[in-house]
């Protein structure tokens, strides 16, 4: 089957869920227009049905093929990827005055959720010409910008981001790719990368490869780190294509699953030197990565929410269709579809939920990212600012840990069939596998949420955040209404552990840091659990009072109702986790032998 | 990296956890001669090491084709079999007057364990025979058993499982399969099945495939169900092999995993009917394949050890190897083993207590069943067939959702690696995903475990484990070891929450079965955990006072409070989505449009 966006749900979670509405009537969100997001949505909806999810099992099948340094896409990938970018949809949130739409990031953010749902492999292109973009729009100098933005905002370029090294993950300060400075002001890059996503393809003229390397010199760690532009093919004065650039694809990785997503090893300066163009300055190349780095990580949940969606989508219809037994007290012959079965009811509920619950906090996140430039006055920028570092985390870990369980549970509901490829719900389990892995791991993600981000000004974003929560909860106590079940109180004990947990890590931070890293994961998803929760409550709420979604109303006051009765319920588990697991794992070598 | 049985924490888990020892001192084990035990692993071990680890690979990338009905296993895997099947490894635990060996179950189960982990999808083979030989030693004719259980016991023979069509699945009572009765005695079957795991192969000479059809006017439903032995080749009086049988592998399907095992589409009667034996008497098919159903769901528990245990060696061996970062604290240059972060260790204190915990489960079934045949009086032998009946929804289930989950942390140990085929780790996340679907998904583990199992008696079952596991609680509480954390009060509220679940459960079963049915699947892993966490702690204390584990009993106390204190925290959340979540999910509808 194929995909079909979820644009009322979609709506509802930007518009109260994410709270752009309110940011919007407060003034912050100049001149928004929610018609027009919903026709832009819309017609990316319809271009993702028509042209993208038609081409997402035949990329998975065929993949992609290196020969000479060139990579071959998929049929139909390459001329996909023109009329797309040929229709805008590249740069729609990227400054006006470099060919983009200069729409909020947030109505990004929902493009990127349909490209990811419909062929996540082919969506993830843009992703990383978004970062080359930002960071170049950010740090470049106005020469570079001038060069390389128009062609990258329009897509008839893509970017790369190459930071990876055998022996630098993680731990990107351990890179060796060094960088000599030449009398014109250019540098010669020589070293390999590795793990570099569409660092080669077929789909356009020109690459812009973001590079990571090494001065002479240079301070150890990542002090000593430089960003540099090199391009596949150098561009000449006239903005012409030049000579091919030495840096070229040496391999290409057999992985699980992103099949039709070139993952590269690159060869820089087998041949006197890759040309590169300094980014910022000397040394300074980690800081120009952390300006994309919100960015790129909400990105990656958005992802996750993508393919979440899309797993949900094909195991409903599946369960809508499949007849299998009879419903418990019905009589007589014949057999009943799946889904009166409460038990797959259940998983395809789960699926629902968390995905809605990702959702949301991925456009809540973009959302403070918008703020966080354009809100009319400095405190409220300020805040915004500290609201999507503390939810960044959240977004990327949370949102692409529930893809993988999501897209195990669709091909659950499956049965047998679900593990025939020929089905297509076990590619979307394949595909979700890298989610939790790049762009920094989950577990990187809770040790930037537990020491850089709950640590920040003392906790202050985290309590103004729980302010939030709670004030929703309220409301949703105040409602007084059956048909919330217990919502509001596992809500409010949710909220109650996030407190304590948090107080204990932030001691702990200071006080015993292995205690608090040890604690990083469960209080990641206790923080997300709680977010999620509240701010699917916050949707059903508004649901009620919003003709664009009252039909809706009832529908999501049922789904934040499970999400808070079968999920939220959790919280005082993941506390204990939290607060008490610190001892019986960093005391436990013995038993790791 | 190979595979090494971990023979200590199998026999630790055999003798203490399952209560092996206890039993056979109670004189309910004949002659059970722990020395054997531990020479049978050992050896298991080796062979599975030296033969069938290195074919693990191989298998998965070359899979099985199909040519003119001929399935040809991969390069090395008909050698292989052979020399398995000669060195005795199948007939383990057969009666000897069928030419096996007479061991106990326990003990076959731990070699299964190791055939799995080693090779998943050679293992599987087996485990069909073994279905097959459990079947027809119970039902079929003295003739049947003298012309094919010898050579099923000995392995030169394999044997299959042949259920499921289009249109029957979960619901075997949908089949259509007919069979016309001779004037011979015989029987001619007609129609197709599906995923028939080694439907064909070209491993042995002869393939015993047990049919369920249905006979002309048989009663709808599985009360109209017949089963047959058909062979590949017939047979002849002397022996000797006949003409070949009218059942062929028309198909084989293209899977997530388990790409070494084929899964084929099987044509019955194309050519005039499948002679065809009968087994049991007619109508009576589904009451054999019960027979044979706690083993075959205990295997696949197994199955889903073994995986869970090989991702778990394999990212432990990774995470002590790869080199990334600093130990928080310590100062200098270099980087240090991922193992010494604390999330890394989290991760791997997942994998091998979660792994434990399901082993124990799973041997504990299988001693269960030994009992329930072999205990001295008649008392013991019920207790004991009670007990396998309940303990085999949560070996099946609860050990393949966490091989599942195993497999998935394994991967994310190794980081961008672990999502490389190259590197093994995908591939134990794509064969462990079909453990949760066949033999009966895990949804309907959890609805036999509610609407049978726990109802059977009472609840008579149910009680005798809870007071077994209570008594090694006051056995933790009364050590007063710190050592122990809070292993003894979690392990004491997991018991009060199933408990209380049981009790709700054991209400609604009656009055509204539909409420009982959603809350299945958080029941049953509510009572894995509670189980799996008291006989883990059974085996720490059982650690320090037997000479052949001291070594080990510190490591074990480690690993039963990481276990209770990150993972037995849930039992609350987990009742409450029992007691809880049915209005949330059978009034839902709205939520699922």
């Amino acid at each position: 089957m194929t995909y079909r966006a979820p644009l009322i749900d979609m709506l509802l979670s930007l518009h109260h869920g994410a709270g752009l509405l309110a940011a919007a009537e407060a003034g912050h969100y100049n001149d928004y227009d929610a018609d027009m997001t919903a026709a832009v949505i819309e017609e990316a909806g319809r271009f993702a049905a028509d042209r993208l999810a038609p081409l997402n099992r035949v990329g998975d099948q065929t993949g992609v093929t290196l020969a000479d340094g060139h990579v071959t896409t998929p049929p139909g990938w390459a001329d996909a990827y023109r009329t797309w970018a040929e229709a805008g949809w590249n740069g729609i949130s990227s400054p006006e005055s470099f060919g983009g739409q200069g729409l909020p990031l947030a109505v990004h953010a929902i493009c990127n959720e349909i490209w990811s749902a419909a062929n996540i492999s082919f969506g993830l292109c843009p992703l990383l010409t978004s970062g080359a973009i930002e960071a170049l729009a950010a740090h470049g100098s106005e020469a570079l910008r001038t060069r390389y933005l128009p062609h990258l905002v329009a897509g008839t370029w893509t970017g790369t981001m190459q930071l990876t090294e055998p022996q630098a993950g993680s731990d990107v300060g351990a890179l060796r790719t060094r960088a000599e400075k030449q009398p014109d002001g250019s540098y010669r890059l020589f070293g390999s990368k590795i793990f570099i996503t569409y660092g080669d393809h077929d789909m356009t003229e020109n690459i812009v490869h973001l590079v990571l390397a090494r001065l002479p010199g240079a301070p150890a760690g990542t002090r000593g780190i430089t960003l540099f532009l090199v391009p596949k093919f150098l561009v000449n004065e006239d903005g012409s294509l030049g000579a091919r650039n030495d840096i070229v694809a040496s391999g290409i990785e057999h992985k699980l699953g992103m099949h039709a997503s070139p993952t590269c090893t690159m060869s820089l300066g087998d041949h006197g030197g890759a040309v590169g163009y300094l980014i910022g300055e000397e040394n300074k190349g980690m800081a120009c990565m952390f300006t994309m780095m919100n960015q790129a990580r909400l990105n990656v949940g958005i992802e996750g929410v993508g393919i979440a969606d899309r797993a949900f989508q094909q195991a409903l219809a599946y369960a809508q269709e499949r007849k299998q037994g009879r419903a418990v007290g019905k009589g007589g012959e014949g057999s009943d579809p799946i889904i009166v079965h409460p038990d797959v009811k259940r998983n395809l509920l789960l699926m629902r939920s968390m995905t809605a619950a990702a959702r949301t906090i991925c456009y809540a996140t973009a959302v403070a990212i918008d703020l966080s430039h354009g809100a009319v006055d400095e405190k409220v920028r300020a805040a915004a600012h500290a609201r999507a570092a503390l939810l960044t985390p959240l977004a990327k870990a949370f949102s692409t840990d529930i893809a993988n369980e999501v897209a195990a549970l669709g091909v659950q509901v499956h049965g047998g069939m679900g593990f025939i490829e020929e089905t297509g719900a076990a590619q979307y389990v394949r595909d979700a596998r890298i989610l939790t892995i790049y762009e920094g791991t989950n577990g990187i993600q809770s040790i930037d949420l537990v020491m850089r981000k709950l640590g920040a000004d003392k906790g202050a974003a985290l309590r103004d955040l729980l302010d939030e929560l709670s004030g929703i909860v309220a409301k949703v106590e105040a409602s007084n209404d059956p048909a919330f079940g217990a919502t509001g109180a596992v809500l409010r004990e949710a909220l109650g552990a996030v407190t304590r947990a948090s107080e204990w890590l932030l001691e702990k931070i200071v006080s015993a840091p292995n205690d608090a890293l040890a604690g990083a994961t469960p209080y990641l998803r206790l923080l997300s659990t709680a977010t999620g929760g509240c701010l699917l409550a916050r949707e059903a709420l508004a649901a009620r009072d919003d003709d664009a979604f009252r039909d809706q109303a009832a529908g999501h006051v049922l789904l934040t109702r499970f999400f808070a009765e079968n999920l939220a319920v959790q919280a005082q588990a993941l506390e204990r986790s939290v607060t008490g697991g610190a001892d019986s794992i960093n005391n436990a070598d013995a038993a790791l032998t």
